[in-house]
C-alpha cells in the first residue's frame, strides 16, 4: 500500500476509513495532493475525479442522497472551496451527509499573498453543522513557524521533551477534530468541513502508516417516543375528526406499507403527498395543487384540518402552504429527527424520531374516527381526476402535454431526478407510477447542481436514472456532463421552452422586451452541442407524435448516455398551465 | 419613469445612482424582482441579464475591473447568492469594487422551509468589506410582523404614531446601511453586501419616487506621505547599492513615466515587473524566472537587495518569493493603499498612498548611487535572452513555442487577459509588447472566472481583447459564453494540452494511471461544439506553422467573436518548459 508521508493526510485518511466513507470525490490540485495521492492509492475508497468543484459537491450529493452515507468531496485551497457552496447549502438543508475536505496552506502561509490562498476556516458557517480546523503537522522542518510563542527552553532536553508534547497535543487535536466533524455529519445528516493545512513537500510517500488515530463512535440516538407525548397524541387524534398528514421529501421505503395501509383506510385522515415523497396508496391524495387551486373560501373551510401532522422534507406547493398559513390547524405536529419547520405558523409538537417508529408506538394505539372529511375530498379528487383527463384532450402540444407523456414513459422501478422550479411543480400535477423513486433537491430549491446531483446518484444505483430538467437548470449546471462515470443507462430529458418559462406564470408583466432579456431570459440555446463534445445520444422532439415516438426506444439500453430535448412553446404554455386550474374546478 | 412600488427597492436603486453604481449585473429571479424591475427601467443604468450567477459576478468584476468603479450584481434569494462566493473572494483579494445586492425573504419566512431561502445576512463574512443586512419595508398589510414584540399601545394615536415612527426608523437605518456599504465598497476597493428583503407583492409598480434617501458621501483618503517617513526613506535609499522595485499586479498607467525614467536610469535599482504589472522600460526585469530560476547560493547572495520596495498586487513568481524569503532585503517598504502583504517576512515599512504620489514626493529627493547591481544583472538578462533565442529555435512545437508566437501576435494597444495555472506562468516568460494592457485574476488564482471576467472587460472597453486560457481553466468557465454582450472583436485562445499540465511540472509521480487521472485529469474535449453552440467563430491549430497562419487573421474584424484552439503534445510540454531553465543558465 501507498499512503502520503504527511502523518495528518494519513489520519484524515485512516478515520474516513474507520468511519466508512467509502465514495471520494476528487477535484485536481497541487496542496491537496497528500489527501489525492492517499485516498486514490488505497483500495477501500472508490475515488471520482471531476474538476469543476461546483459539479464535483452536487455529484457527490447525489452519492450521499442515495445511499444516506457520509460522502466526501476534496479540493485544493483557495477559491476551489467556495464552489462547493452552493451544494454544501443543499446538503444542509435537504439533511445529507456531504463531508468537504479542503487543503488549506499552513497557518504561517495565508494573508502574506501566497496564490490560491483564501480565509478557508469556518467559511461555510451560515450552513455547516460543523468546521473542523486542523492544525498543521509539526514536523522538524517547521518547527520554528509553530514554536515561535514558546518560551525560550531551559535545555535541549526540555526543547525535545515540549516539542514532542505540542506534537502529540497536535495530534490528538486533530483526531479529536476529525472525529467529530464525522460524526456530525451522521448524527444530524448534514454538511461538515475539515480543513486541513499541509505545508511542502506534498508528494512525497511512505510504505507504510506513521499514525494510528483512535476512533470515536458517533452517538447514535435512542430512537423512541416518551409516553407522556404519545399519550396525548393518541387522544387528541382520537377525538379529531379531521386530520391532515402532508408528506415533503421522503425516502423511499421509510415507512412500513402496514401503517399506510392504516392511515389510508381512516375516514378522518387525509393524507397529501408531494411528488418527492415517495409514498402511494390510491387512498392518498398526491397531486394537491390540482385539490387545491380552484377552491374558494368555502372550500377551504371544509378542508382545514385540526390536527395537520407533517413529516419528511421541504413542501413544494405554494398553493397548500397558503391554504394552512391562513386555515391554521389547532395544532400541528412534525416528525422528524431532522430540522423541524414552523412552516405554517402552528407547529405545537416536535417528536423527534423517525415517522416509522412514531407510527409503530402511535397508530395500534388509534381508532378510526367517522367522518366525512375524506369522502368528501375524495369526491373532489375524482372530479379534479376526470376534468384533468379532459383538459389534456382539449390542448394542443406544450409543457403541459410533454409532462403528462413522459411521466408515463419513465420506466417501472426506475429512479427519477427531477430539477426545480417549472420541471418540479409540472410534475406535481400527474399522478405518478408508485413503482418510481422520485428526487429533487429542495433543500434551496435552486436550479444549480440538479444534473450533477442526478448523475452522482445515477452513479451508484443499479437502477435506471432519468432526470428531467428545464433548459435554463440544464445549461446552468451544463458542466456536470464533464463526468467520466455516468452510466450507458442515464437519461435526461431536457424541457426546452427558451427561456425560464415559470415567469410567465408569475404575476410580472409579460410580452416586453424588458420582460424577455431580465425575467424569461430568452434564448435560442439547444442541448446538441453539449451531447456531441460529452458523448450523450441526442434526440429531440417538438409536438406530441414525436415526442411519442421518441420515447418508445429512448430508455433501451445503448452504448452511451441519451439526451432528449422537447421545445415546446414558450408563448401557450403559461396559458395553458393557468386556464388548467379554473377547468378542473 | 417607471419605479418598482416597494419603497426599500426604490432606495437601493437610487443610492446606487447617487453613488455612480452604472453596470447592473441582473440574473433572474422572483424575489428581486422589484430590483429588476427598478434597474431595468431607469436609463441611468446600463443592465446585463446573465443566468449563472458565478458567471454574473466575474463578468461584472471583469467590468469592475476595467473601470475602477463599484459594479453591481443582483440576485434572487437562496443558492444563486452562492454562486457569487469565487467573483467575491477574487474581488476582496484583488481590491475590486464589486457591490452584491441579494433579495431575500422578509425575516419572518426565513428559517421555516420555504423555498429558495437559506441563511444570506453575512454569508460572505470571510471576504467582503462589509455586509449590510437591510430591514423590509414597514407597510401597512405587514405590520403585524414587524411589530410583534412591541409594547401594547395605550390608544389609536399612541399606535399610529409609534408605527409612523418605527417605518421611519427602518427607513434610516436601512439608507444609512446602503451608504456604508457602497462607501466602503469605493474606499477599501473592494466587495461589499447588501442582503434586501423583500415580502409579495414583488411585481408591482409606480410612476413616482416615494423615497428620497439621504447620500453620505464616501470619504477619500488625503493622499499624502509623512514628513517623517519620507526622510527616512530618503536616507535609507541614498545610501543603499542594492535597491530592488517588485511590481505585482498593477493597472496601466498608473505610474508617470518620468518616475519610471528615473528609476530606469539609477545603476543601483533593479526594478523587476510581473507581466501583470503594465508598467515597461528596456533597463526593467520582466522576465523574473528566466533572470532567476538558474542561479545558485552565490549568484542569489549577488542578488540581494538592501531594500527592497514593492507595489502593486500578489506576484505571481514562485522563484522570487522563494529567493526573498531565503535572501532577506534588510528593509522591506511596500507603498499602496490597499491591503500590504508580508509576502517575504520582513515588511517594515507600509507606506498608504499610491505609488505615483511616493514617488512624486520621494524621487527628487533621491539622487542617483554608485552601483554595480544593475550593470551585473542587466549582463546576465542580456545572456538569457541569447540563451532564449536560441533555445526557442532548438525545440519542437509545444506550450513554449505556441506561448511565443501567440505573444508576437497580440495586436498593439489592446488587452490581453491571462487565466491562471499554467498561462500566466508562461507569459511572464516572455517579453511582452509594451503597448498592451495585461490583467490576470491573481487575487485568489483560480482557474475559475477567467473567461467570464475577460468578457465583462471587453463589454466595457472600445480596445480589442484577447483572452488566452488553458484547457481546464476554458471548459469551467464554459458558462462563461452563455453571454449576450461579448464584442465581436473579442478573441479566446485555447491551449489546448489535453489536462492540467501544470501538475507535469510539479513533482508528483508522472505517467501512472493515477497521475492522469487525479492530478492531470486528462480529457479529449475540445472548444469546437461550445463555439457552435454559442456563436464563435471556430479555428484550431496544432504547430508552429498551423498556428502562424491562423493568426494571420485572427485578430482581424469579424461579425462574431472568434477562439484559436492550439492543440499542444502534452507528454512533451513539461521536459521543454523543465529543459529551458537549465539551458538559459
Amino acid at each position: 500500500m501507498m499512503y502520503p508521508k504527511i502523518p495528518l493526510a494519513q489520519t484524515v485518511i485512516q478515520l474516513c476509513k474507520a468511519k466508512g466513507i467509502k465514495h471520494i470525490v476528487l477535484s485536481p490540485g497541487s496542496r491537496n495532493a497528500p489527501l489525492t495521492i492517499g485516498f486514490s492509492n488505497n483500495n477501500f475508497f472508490k475515488c471520482y475525479s471531476i474538476v469543476d468543484e461546483r459539479c464535483a459537491a452536487f455529484f457527490a450529493l447525489g452519492i450521499a442522497q442515495k445511499l444516506q452515507e457520509p460522502t466526501a468531496v476534496v479540493c485544493t485551497s483557495g477559491s476551489a472551496l467556495l464552489n462547493y457552496y452552493p451544494a454544501v447549502a443543499e446538503a444542509f438543508y435537504s439533511h445529507i451527509p456531504l463531508v468537504v475536505i479542503s487543503a488549506d496552506r499552513p497557518k504561517h502561509l495565508i494573508g502574506i499573498g501566497d496564490g490560491q490562498t483564501i480565509n478557508q476556516p469556518h467559511v461555510f458557517e451560515n450552513h455547516i453543522h460543523y468546521s473542523a480546523n486542523l492544525k498543521q503537522d509539526l514536523n522538524e522542518n517547521e518547527t520554528n513557524n509553530e514554536t515561535e510563542d514558546l518560551p525560550i527552553f531551559k535545555n535541549i532536553e526540555h526543547k525535545i521533551e515540549t516539542l514532542l508534547g505540542l506534537k502529540q497535543s497536535i495530534q490528538t487535536y486533530n483526531e479529536t477534530e476529525i472525529n467529530k466533524a464525522i460524526n456530525v455529519s451522521i448524527e444530524k445528516k448534514g454538511p461538515v468541513h475539515i480543513n486541513v493545512p499541509f505545508n511542502e513537500p506534498l508528494y512525497d510517500r511512505v510504505e507504510s502508516l506513521t499514525v494510528n488515530p483512535e476512533v470515536v463512535a458517533p452517538k447514535i440516538k435512542n430512537d423512541t417516543v416518551s409516553a407522556d407525548v404519545l399519550n396525548t397524541c393518541v387522544e387528541d387524534w382520537n377525538n379529531a375528526k379531521r386530520k391532515m398528514i402532508l408528506v415533503g421529501v421522503n425516502n423511499p421505503n421509510e415507512i412500513e406499507q402496514q401503517w399506510l395501509n392504516v392511515l389510508a383506510n381512516d375516514a378522518s385522515v387525509l393524507v397529501f403527498t408531494e411528488t418527492t415523497s415517495n409514498i402511494h396508496n390510491t387512498a392518498f391524495f398526491p397531486s394537491i395543487d390540482q385539490i387545491i387551486a380552484p377552491l374558494n373560501a368555502d372550500d377551504f373551510n371544509e378542508l382545514q384540518p385540526d390536527i395537520l401532522l407533517t413529516f419528511g422534507g421541504l413542501i413544494v406547493s405554494k398553493k397548500i402552504k397558503a391554504f394552512l398559513r391562513t386555515y391554521k390547524p389547532k395544532q400541528h405536529w412534525h416528525i422528524g429527527n431532522t430540522r423541524a419547520n414552523n412552516t405554517f405558523f402552528c407547529l405545537n409538537k416536535i417528536i423527534e424520531t423517525t415517522p416509522n417508529t412514531f407510527f409503530n408506538a402511535f397508530l395500534p394505539r388509534t381508532h378510526v374516527v367517522e367522518s366525512n372529511y375524506k369522502t368528501y375530498w375524495q369526491n373532489i379528487k375524482t372530479h379534479r381526476l376526470l376534468k384533468h383527463k379532459e383538459y389534456l384532450k382539449s390542448i394542443p402540444f406544450s409543457d403541459f402535454t410533454a409532462f403528462n407523456i413522459i411521466l408515463q414513459a419513465i420506466p417501472n422501478h426506475s429512479v427519477l431526478q427531477l430539477s426545480n422550479s417549472s420541471t418540479i411543480r409540472y410534475a406535481q400535477l400527474f399522478t405518478l407510477n408508485n413503482t418510481l423513486e422520485v428526487y429533487c433537491n429542495r433543500g434551496t430549491s435552486g436550479i444549480d447542481g440538479s444534473t450533477a446531483t442526478a448523475i452522482g446518484f445515477a452513479s451508484v444505483t443499479s437502477k435506471q436514472t432519468t432526470l428531467i430538467t428545464g433548459d435554463l437548470s440544464f445549461f446552468y449546471d451544463s458542466n456536470a456532463l464533464w463526468n467520466n462515470y455516468i452510466p450507458t443507462n442515464f437519461r435526461i430529458i431536457v424541457i426546452n421552452n427558451q427561456g425560464g418559462g415559470i415567469f410567465r406564470i408569475l404575476p410580472g408583466h409579460k410580452n416586453t422586451e424588458n420582460f424577455d432579456t431580465y425575467f424569461e431570459t430568452t434564448h435560442h440555446l439547444n442541448a446538441k452541442h453539449l451531447c456531441a463534445m460529452y458523448g450523450f445520444n441526442y434526440e429531440k422532439a417538438h409536438d406530441d407524435a414525436s415526442l411519442k415516438s421518441a420515447l418508445k426506444t429512448f430508455f433501451n439500453d445503448d452504448s452511451t448516455p441519451k439526451l432528449l430535448e422537447i421545445f415546446t412553446p414558450k408563448n401557450t404554455n403559461d396559458e395553458i398551465l393557468l386556464h388548467y386550474f379554473k377547468f378542473i374546478k
